[in-house]
């Protein structure tokens, strides 16, 4: 693969092929209006390429508001290439040209970026994950089965003190990794700093006693110097890791803490909805996650099973496995992915089966801290679902002689059955 | 106004009042079960605040696929608030507050963000616009009158000397302002620096007949360190403006471009359709650019009447026209709005008269470049325009006696009228 290669579901009032040449147009060459400069040799050079097309249905209506009016709007997937000489290896003009201005085209009536495919020259310029699934369990000290985390809830409304006593509470509890909500930011009722302090001295005297640093990421986002600022301080404190919004700071700005980052870093996708949502316009989590993975996301958030959001299930699943997938033919970069939202003792199994390894992060807030026997017993629910699954026996039928695991299935069935 | 405020349109399974009240606990403290933590003396210092709920109909289907189902989805606005001392004026950490993890929401089957409305604090804090519509009119030396502009076609496969000898042939025609493409970034093919040093040479030497330094827009998108490098080589030659994709570099990659630019940032909303077509998930332009002007934006881009693109025309005038509104009670850190895509001696008399003011850019690619005059004579027919609408006479009527203006009336009917 020399070519960087976009596949696209598209609905169109020009008809599928059609609309493949009029995108490939204006993400590459194109004008309304063709010049005297666009010779042939300059097209045969720079122009974006239909590499396939492929008709699957139509509708007798369109799926988004559309300028262009007709009786059938013709459905199906097309395939466009781009040289990489046009862009080289920058992730944000690479994010200008599959995902530009083709999204409001008056000849689509529908698009969604559904694949990428990264030749192998873009992927060995680019960072890639720093530490990715190996280095965060060296760091968590987690060898095997999946590392269980939490979140700091209320999301937004504790002291640093009170965020740091949590913090040490849950150390004890013997939970794997800790993270800041992504409301929970640098404001002044919360400052970072402070906050950071805090968190790291009750992490570190729970340690005594534990034998083992919790993984506690804290949220950097800011703008670019400040997220630098606060890596720095992060890293004096022995913190171990660093979280950013994605959406929040850009593709530029996740680039720009990874170059600077001694820490991994916990990729949040807040505002992921925004982007992904809807049937007619967005870009499928495989394709966007491949870029952030390229610019240095360690762990990328997934959504979990039976979450409380909307997401189906097996967009979950697909979401997680493509985090692990290899980016480019030769180039790896897998990062870890991270199941969260609604998640209990009773996601553990499900969500190692559907991904066919425990290479994965799970965080629970009520599903841990709401346990009627305490966090620690939350936290053991989740070992033990774990290690039914990785004996391959039922979690009901492990239940029965792990009382923890017991009573969170019991606490949590809404979890799975979701009224 | 000391709380922010943001105002969106919703459908929800569960009732509108209610969904607020979801929306509201998930964007601030809120988990799916109440935690011992979670005190009323905490809620009431950091939660959002549900300000107004309006019913404005029912759907008997859910606009988005939606976990929750119901026989009715209703339909409204909803206002909610929250506390500055959770965020501080940090935009990143705003924006995953106000569009973060609700578009997920499973008790909402459409969402869009229509408006945010911004405390002085915070617009105090952030720098706006360095040059706005006043600094830049004095780069361009234009003092009244739209600014007339054009865009370097094909978009990309030109060299850097091709592109220079344009840029040089447009300067002599008499336009004020010429952009890259979005899609020519610091590719192999065409790489900056080469390109901005034969251009910024081009332009010195048309000043030399012409009087006057075109402002070039040089697209410095790319990752924040190389976008500081290229700013810093813009201005060792020159350059006077230098373009981002605002939603390729996000909005920590924008602020930080603005803290160390000594030009105008021309930004660039390529990609926005993602964010705003489709009428069931997404950010309304209004709210959107008031971050954007916040973190620096001096030209925003709000498409143009008529344009080749989907977006009804009273969106585009409504973003226009948000772009030159005060971002906050206090402070006006406005933009200058950018027409632009498909635009013609046509667009420019209504582009005016619907804005109420010039003190715009309007670029245009085939519109000038195609004149059967030539560009000159196509530049030419933009001022005539703009002059017949400043004196209140019909386009058409002052054609009479102006062939330029003529000639593209007649070249480019099909601008207007849109088949």
């Amino acid at each position: 693969m020399t070519r960087l290669q976009a596949t696209y579901e598209i609905e169109s009032p020009v008809g599928v092929a059609r609309a493949a040449e009029v995108i490939a147009g204006e993400q590459s060459t194109g004008t309304f209006i063709r010049l005297a400069s666009e010779t042939d040799d300059l097209r045969a050079r720079s122009a974006a390429r239909v590499e396939a097309v492929e008709i699957t249905g139509a509708s007798d209506h369109p799926g988004l508001p559309c300028r262009l009016k007709a009786d059938r709007y013709e459905q199906g997937r097309i395939t466009l290439s781009w040289p990489v000489d046009t862009f080289g290896p920058s992730l944000p003009n690479i994010l200008a040209t599959v995902a530009g201005n083709l999204f409001e085209l008056a000849e689509v009536s529908a698009i969604r970026l559904l694949s990428l495919e990264i030749p192998d020259s873009i992927a060995a310029a680019c960072p890639g994950p720093q530490f990715g699934i190996a280095g965060t369990r060296a760091l968590v000290g987690v060898e095997t089965g999946p590392m269980i985390g939490t979140i700091v809830k209320p999301s937004v409304g504790l002291s640093a003190a009170e965020t740091a006593a949590l913090a040490g509470d849950l150390a004890r509890a013997g939970i794997d990794f800790i993270k800041d909500d992504e409301l929970q930011g640098n404001g002044p009722a919360c400052p970072l700093e402070e906050r950071a302090r805090l968190v790291m001295q009750a992490l570190d005297e729970a340690a005594q006693v534990t034998g083992r640093k919790v993984m506690y990421a804290f949220n950097i986002t800011d703008e670019v110097t400040d997220m630098w600022r606060h890596l720095e301080m992060l890293e004096g404190l022995g913190a171990t890791c660093a979280m950013v919004s994605l959406n929040s700071v850009g593709l530029a700005g996740l680039r720009a803490v990874r170059d600077r980052s001694p820490l991994p870093i916990h990729a949040h996708r807040n505002g992921w909805g925004l982007l992904s949502r809807s049937p007619h316009i967005g870009i499928a989590y495989p394709a966007m996650q491949k870029l952030w993975r390229l610019a240095g996301a360690d762990h990328l958030h997934v959504n979990g099973l039976a979450s409380k959001f909307t997401e189906p299930d097996d967009v979950v699943i697909e979401a997680a496995q493509a985090v692990q997938a290899p980016v480019s033919d030769s180039h790896d970069h897998a990062a870890l992915p991270v199941f969260s939202s609604g998640q209990t003792a009773w996601q553990v199994g499900p969500s190692a089966d559907a991904l066919g390894n425990d290479d994965f992060l799970i965080c629970a807030g009520g599903g841990i801290m709401s346990h009627p026997g305490g966090p620690a017993a939350g936290i053991t629910s989740f070992r033990q679902a774990a290690a039914a699954q990785a004996q391959g026996v039922d979690v009901r039928t492990y239940a029965a002689d792990h009382p923890e695991l017991a009573a969170a299935l019991d606490a949590f069935k809404g979890a799975v059955t979701r009224g």
